[in-house]
């Protein structure tokens, strides 16, 4: 067969047996090792053991494991093949929209019924807690992506799934509870009356609308105090970043097909993990071959954790419940305002993203919701995606690339992530269309009133 | 590259030169054709020039046309590579579910974004108009499928497009009018106060919910009266099946690839533009080569065109502005039950289609709308894609030939074609699992009624 052109070819496809064998681990390549985590009652190193309560030992090994690559288990593979490898894009028609020398590629995980990168980890977590003989497994999701994609990964793997969906969310997207129901998931409006955090809350204010801290103090303590039941986590974790190489690895495996390399690899950055999974494997080459590349982390200017925060040991989670991480934060309990990109509302960031942006290997960017949506409508009318409003700080970031690259006569070679699609966040659209959005800035005051309440760790 | 083998192959993907080249035309091959259109005003033939005030000749040849293969124009190729070839699917999770001896395959044309099937023929629709000069493409939709398909298509080639969308569709399905929006189309509530016809049902009815009839009275009203502006019909038309015909000729490839070909092909009957893309390739083969194949579409006992209704000339709309259409019918003023599947409330079908049925060359059967989504959801937590409604059809009857294939003890080949997901369709599927879904059946006295109203025709 021909080889394909890279300037005929509008997606570039790989066989099923190109589905990546193996995960990468960056921190076996890092020059200073993500700090380990520490107990949130005590401040003290945290032990594996300590863990046993609510993840399986597999994944506990993959936390903390320093090797560089991690078989994928062939029934993880088996199932992947669904819709993996997922397709890498030529943005043709954006480049020639931009008028730009520079060489748009983008990566599309909204290729499958969850409609985002999450169910990469879900399946896995799924996996391997199936293996050691667990029932179910509790998680929280806001927006729903996550929900969705553990309910379907579940649902494949034969475990019960219980979903504790903030309140508010579980009003305003009646859509995502039914696919997570469609998928056999038993979906809560959190804060319940089946947890102590919940009743907690309810008692204080019976009419509490809910948030992700609260979802996930009552996800937690379900798999505490269940023995047949495990807690899982959607992002941030070094297992979920572990989980999403599988992207980058097909994206370089992509690229080489038409004989490229990126100058810049692009994604947008909540808990970290769809960053890490289209960026970690294109840092193997900077950081074990010296290969010039950039990898830029896209943030909310709402929530800019890695570009306005400090790095430093915080709780995971408002109710302190969650490990003592050493990572970017805005503080435990600085709550970001309501933009449409739900997903990349974490106060933190994953402790191997925080520790390479901290060490100069990684850059990052924030971007308010109006220009960000500019890109995302720009984007959708080009290339015939409706991209998802978190993906869309991804390309409101490769456009101003594209367009630097323009005014400087550059030839560069620019990768983004396109994480998911926005077909479940019409009403996000809506509202930019309505023309009353807004770019949201974050509130430096509110940062640092939470920045004084950072855990002290000796 | 060591050929991939059916049985450890999940899906079968095609390179992008692998699109087809051609539409295939069925009339070229069918023993008897279809009746050609009458006026809807005099009952005398159509002549081609009837149709120049809302159509361009390239279409209006095409729908006339008894060529066997009809290229496709590059421009049209070009963008179909935004999502083509589309994958072909063996839906192994599902066999093993149902523990049949028959292989299982499906195409998937819901992966692209605007989720159906309906984009095939749109950008054909829009391109050939752009060549033609004409500035504005109007239309009407009702689920919104359609209107999301030609919104795109004009996008992309520059054309501006206005659909007319049911009252009742534009208020309950919001998400949908974002999404043409999004693409750059003006969406309007029918009946408007735009034209004529919509002035007179609201002077009759001002609370007028609308209906496709209506709305489909509107857009031609709105082609008819301006003359850089045509109408644009997402079925039931000749040309529409011939665009969708890359659907079967991508599958046959793919089947081929793992030495396979289908006893029987499957697709959901609305219009019928849906069965034609998937069907009528493999027709061919059983019109030529006398090769045996069954090809068997599915509708809703809501609406069973096909199973219930008469082979005679009718309205091909309501309000009596569409051309007299030799067709299966149960009378152009018979209106369905309000089923979820909205595409398959059509009260004919296409003349081809009508015309093989009744040659005994393709089968009909009917399903109620429950036994649709026991189906709908046992496929979707068996292979992981939600079905939209009207796709749904197929999926049952699929299963059902897979279990007889059990009862049996043969080994059939079964493939049927996935039209759209069903993201924009949780609301049914939340309907269904309140356990209120009913099989809804047609009314006969209804039908018999309408037909009673079929126009005279010499």
């Amino acid at each position: 067969m021909r080889k394909p052109s890279r300037d005929d070819i509008v997606k570039i496809t790989l066989e099923e047996s190109e589905i990546p064998r193996q995960w990468y681990n960056i921190v076996a390549d890092m020059p200073n090792k993500p700090e380990p985590y520490r107990n949130p009652a005590t401040g003290e190193l945290l032990e594996p053991e300590d863990m046993k309560a609510i993840f399986p030992d597999a994944l506990i090994a993959q936390e903390v494991s320093t090797e560089r690559f991690i078989e994928i288990p062939d029934e993880v593979r088996e199932i992947y093949k669904q819709w993996r490898p997922s397709p890498l894009y030529r943005a043709r028609n954006l480049e020639k929209l931009l008028g730009t020398p520079a060489r748009i590629y983008y990566k599309y995980e909204g290729n499958n019924a969850t409609g985002s990168h999450k169910l990469n980890s879900a399946l896995a977590q799924a996996y391997y807690n199936k293996k050691a003989g667990i029932k179910r497994l509790s998680t929280e999701t806001g927006a729903g992506q996550w929900g969705s994609a553990l309910s379907m990964a579940c649902n494949h793997f034969g475990l019960e799934c219980t979903v504790y969906m903030v309140k508010v969310s579980y009003q305003q997207k009646p859509y995502r509870r039914s696919f997570m129901e469609t998928f056999g998931a038993k979906v809560h409006a959190s804060p319940t009356n089946l947890t102590q955090s919940g009743r907690r809350i309810l008692e204080e204010d019976p009419g509490s609308t809910g948030s992700l801290g609260i979802a996930i103090s009552e996800a937690v303590e379900d798999a505490a105090t269940h023995d047949d039941t495990n807690y899982s986590l959607g992002s941030v974790l070094n297992h979920v970043c572990l989980h999403q190489t599988v992207i980058g690895q097909e994206a370089k495996a992509q690229l080489e097909k038409v004989d490229e390399y990126p100058d810049v690899v692009i994604a947008c950055c909540g808990g970290g993990s769809n960053f890490a999974g289209i960026a970690f494997p294109f840092l193997h080459d900077k950081l074990t071959k010296g290969t010039k590349v950039r990898a830029v982390a896209v943030e909310p200017a709402a929530c800019p954790t890695l570009t306005k925060g400090v790095f430093a040991y915080d709780f995971g989670d408002t109710a302190k419940m969650a490990p003592i991480v050493k990572m970017y934060t805005l503080g435990h309990d600085f709550v970001p305002e309501g933009i449409h990109a739900g997903g990349l509302r974490y106060h933190g960031a994953s402790a191997i993203v925080s520790q390479l942006y901290d060490d100069g290997i990684i850059e990052a960017v924030a971007y308010g919701q109006k220009s960000v949506f500019d890109a995302a409508v720009m984007f959708a009318r080009a290339e015939g995606i409706i991209p998802a409003p978190e993906s869309s700080h991804a390309i409101r970031a490769a456009i101003d690339e594209a367009v630097r690259a323009k005014e400087a006569g550059e030839e560069k070679v620019i990768l983004f992530n396109l994480s998911g699609h926005g077909y479940f966040d019409m009403a996000a659209y809506d509202y930019y269309f309505s023309g009353n959005m807004k770019d949201i800035e974050y509130s430096a005051e509110e940062v640092e009133k939470s920045m004084a309440r950072l855990p002290k760790v000796k």
